[in-house]
């Protein structure tokens, strides 16, 4: 799904490396505050509780991604941004708390060259799905991202019974695994994590995976046979969800 | 159903006209600050999401219509109204890009003279509807204009495989034959497009579409047999929504 | 169930009676307010939509009752109250139009002098309920004024195909005799009307009226077989609701 | 499931009472706000009404608790929190009316000496369960706590015909008794409580309570086989739900 993006992401990508290649510190502020408030919209939209979580690989070292230090999406300032190798080690602000699970990010951005950016959500609509073998699949083409299939990880076969949380690189592994060459995969008992070619796309999704998972549930209980994009509409129907996000940060602004 | 306005609605669709007549610039100005509103308000009611749009035939020129630029409707400024000829070229705001989606509005407008707006949603609760044979039906005298009916639209019978989206003058054109003489359409996979003889009555529509689709939805679940309204009482129950719109406006101005 | 309230509300009434006998206008001042408050609170509850409505009968003439005049509730403000006859003239701002279905509250004071306030609405769990045959049964203590029954109107019996409005004192009538005793009756296709000995109770009624309709539609969906409070609980659970009425006043105040 | 919390929960709990026993008054006041605060979030959070509570046990004098007055829980202040004894006599404030169901708090603070605090509600999501024989099971890891079993208070087995309501200490002792050892027990027709060892953690435990209510009904829906936590990951799943409570005092603050 990620690699139907295409040149236009691409270079737009590029673009990005670019401009931060030269002199680190100044440019990346910007970016830094993309990512600050892809956690508040994220919180603000009510796709992340208290404990979900955003990064953003570093577009100038592949090696490296950004996520908030442990804390409240709600919450998390420019400050709280920190950088981590892909054993999710911080190679900045080591003395702050990550997140436990961050493992879920620097394993996803090592199986997953394309990936740019990864969420991990409690979403609550997505849950249900998560805990049954109905699988999820397209509603409509907001979420056209879901029908190269959405596979479900069991965390018992990677680590028999736990806490439920990806808290090693092997959980991490396990989970990437899962995940596959798709764009999002469910959690049982957990959530879900989602993965994009960039931060707003991963954004749209994670809105969007949460949005059909209700559609599917609804369209289900009224008792017909339901139709779903086929895979050939799921591969055409590429969003880039430029527009959500604008109005994510409309609704974000009144909210304050 | 848009019939049942009658000679009222006539008179104030002559005498709006009739005003913008003699000089068109100054007088227009209420018109599109009306529409812009309308944006507004089914955004902040969760009708629209970031990729919807409503249009508003000129009330001078039976020929154009008006519609924002492309962009989230919640941002929509009186600056992105852009006057369109019915196949869906800018008259006016030329160089600024378009809803790719414009042909569902042009097309419309070209197949049923007696339509002064048009609004185009992803409105989730019909989504369902949309993409099953369970036909929608008016649970209250607020869903009346879905009486007469609710065609559901099958892009593939129009376009084959496709990114679902309606691109061109022949999708449109195709969309509106399966509308009909009817007050809305579903189209499945994607969302539904409304219509009515007026702006504040295509808002209503739009909204209680969405509704009346929770409604049944709910109805159906409880076990016995669902009533609707009948032929003879949803031809009756004509609401123009002047007071829903009065509420949404005041909505709007809580949320700022 | 009205006559469960008890020597309590009778003193209470009885004082706010003899209150407003000597002098009128002055007195009614907070009486009126109180009811533009309810207006708005059940606006901002979600329980009125832009074209329910809410009186209060005459404390010091049980044959007159305030209502606003044709407006959205969110909107209405003291100079929209006024003063109408139990067949539903106007005996103050008699130049305003009315709402067209205050027959609905003439008709049921007129048939039930234990009845000091009304709602009319489309609350929209309620709905389901309303176009099925299914029986809405007291869910919790809140709901205990479900537990005498909630009978269902059919408007054709009473008045043929029609366009589902109240429109005359007959069909008010019709309405009033199939509320009968209780405390609410369901509208098929339309809505609700609910009644109580006072206006904070019938707006808590109204709330709770449609929160124990959602309820009890979730319960039914488990698949077990569901309780309900039985008749004694009914009769022994009476709530004022004036915490609620605290609680909502001060939502009011924060969406302001 | 409460003494899952371990040594690091304990310390808190030490170094809280450790505090304020040298001098009571001024030390407690961050205590009593942090109650204060709670009643507001679970408001805001729409897990209590206008009719719910939430306690917590005094730290140095474990003996006595402290709950508001009686009122709606988003308009509780500082001075409306009173000190109870254990058979829910007060101890401050002793001329104020107290909560008529306070002996919820007082008897479940003797039946438990593990419990710090203790919430009661009537959380929507929650209440079709109490009213069906279906389990409430615990759907991912933030419900984690639901693991040992979710008991169902029957009040006729109690007390026979009553007002629904937990008017006495021998009603109380009842519901303690069903509780046993559990952290929530429904109430049949009525709602819940909910305990914890420390005030943060129940009303993590109250929001995800209502929370998990909604995703397992929905689950259940969905017409697979549903899986839960099982009793190993239950147990080992323990939340703090501290970075929720920072994300509830946001959501406080943004809607003031």
């Amino acid at each position: 799904m990620h690699s139907k993006i295409g040149p236009a992401g691409v270079i737009i990508f590029l673009a990005a490396a670019l401009q931060v290649l030269p002199q680190a510190a100044p440019v990346y502020k910007p970016f830094i505050e993309e990512l600050v408030l892809a956690n508040h919209i994220l919180a603000n939209e009510g796709v992340l509780d208290g404990y979900g979580h955003v990064s953003v690989r570093d577009p100038a070292n592949p090696n490296h991604y950004f996520l908030a230090k442990a804390g409240a999406p709600a919450l998390v300032t420019a400050a709280d941004i920190t950088e981590y190798d892909l054993d999710s080690k911080p190679v900045t602000n080591a003395s702050a708390t990550g997140y436990t699970e961050r493992f879920i990010h620097g394993e996803i951005y090592k199986a997953r060259p394309d990936v740019m950016a990864v969420v991990h959500c409690h979403c609550s609509e997505v849950i249900p799905f998560a805990n049954t073998t109905v699988p999820l699949q397209p509603m409509h083409h907001m979420g056209s991202f879901l029908g190269a299939g959405v596979p479900v990880f069991e965390i018992r076969n990677a680590g028999g019974e736990t806490d439920m949380l990806i808290r090693t690189s092997a959980l991490g592994r396990a989970l990437a695994q899962t995940l596959a060459d798709k764009s999002a995969v469910l959690m049982r008992g957990h959530g879900a994590a989602i993965v994009a070619p960039s931060l707003h796309i991963v954004v749209g999704r994670s809105y969007y995976l949460n949005l059909n998972a209700r559609l599917q549930m609804q369209a289900m209980q009224l008792g017909g046979k339901v139709s779903y994009l086929d895979a050939e509409e799921s591969k055409k129907a590429v969003i880039d969800y430029e527009r959500s996000w604008d109005s994510w940060k409309h609704d974000l602004l009144l909210a304050h």
